[in-house]
């Protein structure tokens, strides 16, 4: 099962963490943890093993992926001796990069992506590609009509956030499509009706890592104690890139819709209190978030829980990168399309009408692969 | 189905929040937030109501009831309108809590603390009784022969500790028992030979309010996510009546060993780290427990997770003991003898085989009920 | 020396928790902690004792003076059965508090409230009156002419904040004035002319409890350890009327700036980070602020540090109020006239070129002080 | 001025940290910051400069400086370039860390030491030596007797404890001595008798470098305010060597003695609460410190303050150990000798009557250095 795992945004922290990463446990210079398809319970032949993922992506950014990968270690996100082991195959990645396409327009934009994804899965012989996008945030940007209208739009003009415009096309190239970024992305009418025609399936939104991870296990507890939660308030410090991609105002709106969901869906109302995120250069990459829940149990009586979580974003987003590439691969090869809701495990913003409880995702994943040929 | 909830150590702060609850909640001074029976995923018709119980008990503290209601009104531990509410009811109860039995030897103390429960029955018609012990914590106490050993060994001396005296007293009576402390309570070979001889349920070990409950979700957490918990370490600062117990060390090492478990249990190794109980006067019974949690993840990357947990025990404790006392009234009433490790949501320390992650308790328990008739 | 203490905002939390504290520790429902000028390092025969304090108000709020105090006991904010103490006291008090005077121009208003204060004196028989502005923070307003020009503004239309106009009030009145908010105030070049011309003092702004109180002690600490401090984020969550205030973009403003600057005038550099403020109605008054800051040390490594701070605003603010009363009536009775710096260690942006530290500042409040006559 | 830094554990973390930071201050490998003898406010010409230092010491462990130094670099305590920059000068000191001499009783040991301490001063023509004790705690150890006494004990038996004997050591040497540690050292008269006749000056005890740095300037924010601090409870979690070290009874008791006495000191009381140390190998040298504080204020409202500090212990100690030796060979230089009351400021434990809060320590340092010839 020779996998593609295509990377949109293939220079930045994320995806060069997972690239490393793939090329250090394929070498055992680090162990599996943090890789959740290595869990015993998880184990299943259809899941495409790290030996079987063929890496490549676009990226506008002239950044090399070695430089990219020993910048990471300076910052203390990388160790230093595992980017060291995985140098030369690094390097050897460098081709498989390219440069974002141009085109007059969206739609040519769109079929010249989709042509690097086919010269890529010919280049390699592989059995299917999956694209996973690890860009930085976009503000939201929908389009209504079916995908006729769609494409004569991107004709037209700017219709799509980039996001869409390569889940366009993947979609039309036949490849399965990950959005790992709360990014539009394939979350369009049109591009449903795309991935159902070319019967590839698609996941999303906006990996879980941190202060969500925490929310989506804490918020059930509460609600299977019958706590009331009165106040949910969080604020996410962070430098590094994604820090400030979204200290700008859409980016942030699209970030703080998605993390706020899980409490609204697992607690069957909306406390009070927000979260905010803030950009503070000096923290870097290991993103300390802090959260006061104010709950109120028997007889009334107020009680409080603070955290606060201290996590490296990239160490946390990268082995689910490779997670989610490996079994939208597996769903690809067992037949299925369109949504995958089984995936909800992995994101702050689920598609479909799924539990948002980690444990009760938990046992969907579980299920779900269970039941696999 | 009149069922009686007895109390040992039923003069102190978590029984006396428990009765006030119970009394708030019938007359509607109270909603029912804590208790997890009031859940609506949790209802069944073979449940007790809050209007069907009964409530008597034991102890050995001169303090009346509504004085000890009116002093955890004055902590702020229980709302003082809500105590005023019920001073009329609670006053009527004054005569069913009975001092501790005694006795030539603890046979006989047994005997008489069954004959308390005996004539309790009579004297409300009830259809079952359920003792639930709520008294300090004690040092554990094995005992490794069978009944008729035991039973001697009573008439001869001190044997057992005042939990599993009681314990034997509930059982021998037909009545069902939950401990929900960390001390042996009906944790002794002889005594699951008299719940199986004589067809009555039991249930324990120690209710899991504050600190632990949030290890049941976190370390389940950590362990899905396949991240590697390195160390654990806590401290609990608490005042009030509990917390000058647990600094004696018998006790403390009980209650300790009790916290400890669940993550050895959830993760499947036990990091380093311990978990501490310091009793702090001016703290009273709002409760603060501060855990730290280093990890690692993807690479072996080190992260940390810091957690403040300000809760009032009493609070937490006291709904948890009306639902332990219905659900338990109701396994008896379905024909249930012997452990009931389905109960293990409620517990730090759970009886038999169990899952120790909250979610997965919370299944066993709706699945038991919903398998009820 | 009979001392009048009239209050801009008389019905507002922390005056009424001002009045219902002087009148409790007056009558020994109270113990004087709190009152930095009951501390033996400060007394002095020149400060008027509570019993000489004399106290009045405007407010445009039509609630009386008893039943805020009823409702801030009934928040938890201040202690019932002290209100219940003090209730006939309070009641008297009542007609002191005046409406907010009105007329064609804010000359005339000012006028009006003034004339509101020689009544005041006279009715009382009072040596001096000192006004202390603890009404709603205001966005800052500036006015750069002289006296005569800004009277003459003052007849043409509304040139002065609220805080401004009575600050003119109080200085044309002869009585002294001290500002607790960060609001403009007395901080405009024609009313120091006013403040000199009539020999009076002046004081402010905003006073010093919770988040910027420990900044003021751990931004020293650092420079005096030659720590680098590198980022200072901090969030503060608050309910109650101030937060709704301070949720509007303008008095935010003013007050996040006036937070910050402890941090460049202690440091001599200003550190990465923001210092956010949410409103949480569920929190109430008891605010919870949360810092983190991060620092490098010997050799550059990076260190943190983190605090919570749970502090009830109302009963932080209320002694010092009483202490600035005090201490600014004393200082007019020694013939002290314009800002008085000397104050600085009650106010988060104190007047003139002053230590920023709060040790420095309270070394400069006691040498003060000893240097009275 | 050449001035010896001679340090008793040589090859310890602090040890190793002050060398290695010395040697890249001195070579522009680092800044200055962490270093207070570099601040404006405390340069003299008396303080001999880091480049008149001159290294050596005492320590029984094997390990030699270079690899201890790169251990701290793979461990994160070292930035692993700054050790690279200063490696041949650290290897070149080598030869200047002796074993730790052997005799037939204490007072042949003390002399050997003694006589190291000698050579060491005639190979480097040096002006004097300070000797600093940064080895592990050790138990408290006193003894009562005059000079005369405990010499001829000292010939007899073990009577003192190591830090006592090496002080012993280095005031009959004419060495000034610093104790860096908890333990006993010149803290014995007959110590403090040999100080005054070889009319040298000694210094200690237990460098401030963390909780205890927090304590001394929030312990005087509260006594400043006039809040009542009613429980001040700590929890110290930290690996390495010190932390093994501190998990031993005796030295743990020293340590946290030595811990709370700043509390008593600057409060005028003793809050409820205790300080703990546990041992967390996996922590290594980046040391957790949460203190949770309960305190009431006006009307008796109760508040609350939590911190949690992260702080490299080494890197915090290592410069202090730089400042004191070099103005403890100031003050020899400037002819003081017994007690330095005036280096307060650097110790958890001071000797003599003096401040605790920090403020006032640093005002007392400023003008003792000030009025220096």
């Amino acid at each position: 099962m020779r996998t593609g795992m295509w990377l949109i945004g293939a220079r930045g922290s994320v995806a060069v963490t997972s690239i490393v990463g793939a090329l250090a446990v394929r070498g055992s210079f680090a162990g599996p943890p943090g890789l959740v398809t290595e869990l015993p319970a998880l184990r299943h032949p259809a899941i495409p093993a790290l030996n079987d993922l063929y890496i490549g992506g676009h990226d506008s950014a002239p950044l090399c992926l070695v430089k990219k990968a020993q910048d990471l270690a300076a910052a203390g996100v990388l160790p230093a001796p595992i980017v060291q082991a995985v140098l030369p195959e690094l390097n050897s990645l460098e081709g498989e990069v390219l440069p974002v396409p141009t085109g007059r327009h969206q739609l040519e934009v769109a079929q010249r992506a989709a042509d690097d994804l086919r010269r890529f899965q010919e280049r390699h012989d592989l059995d299917r590609i999956v694209v996973v996008n690890v860009s930085a945030t976009e503000p939201l940007r929908h389009f209504d009509g079916d995908l006729g209208m769609l494409q004569e739009a991107m004709r037209a003009g700017q219709v799509l956030s980039w996001s869409s415009l390569y889940a366009h096309a993947a979609l039309s190239a036949g490849c399965s499509y990950v959005d790992f970024t709360p990014s539009t992305g394939a979350r369009i009418p049109a591009l449903h009706e795309l991935a159902l025609e070319n019967q590839v399936p698609y996941a999303g939104h906006d990996g879980k890592t941190g202060e969500t991870l925490l929310k989506s296990v804490l918020a059930p507890m509460f609600a299977m104690r019958h706590l009331q939660v009165r106040s949910w308030s969080g604020i996410n410090l962070l430098g590094g890139g994604d820090g400030a991609t979204l200290a700008e105002p859409g980016a942030n709106a699209a970030k703080v819709a998605s993390k706020q969901r899980v409490l609204r869906e697992t607690l069957g109302y909306e406390p009070e209190g927000q979260t905010r995120i803030d950009f503070v250069p000096d923290i870097g990459d290991l993103k300390t978030a802090w959260d006061l829940i104010t709950f109120s149990g028997f007889l009334g009586t107020r009680m409080r829980l603070e955290f606060t979580w201290h996590g490296c974003d990239s160490a946390l987003a990268a082995p689910l990168v490779l997670d989610l590439a490996r079994l939208t691969a597996a769903a690809h090869a067992q037949g299925l399309s369109g949504p995958l809701p089984e995936l909800a495990f992995f994101f702050k913003d689920p598609l479909g009408d799924v539990p948002h409880g980690l444990a009760a995702q938990w046992n969907l994943l579980c299920d779900w692969i269970g039941g696999w040929s």
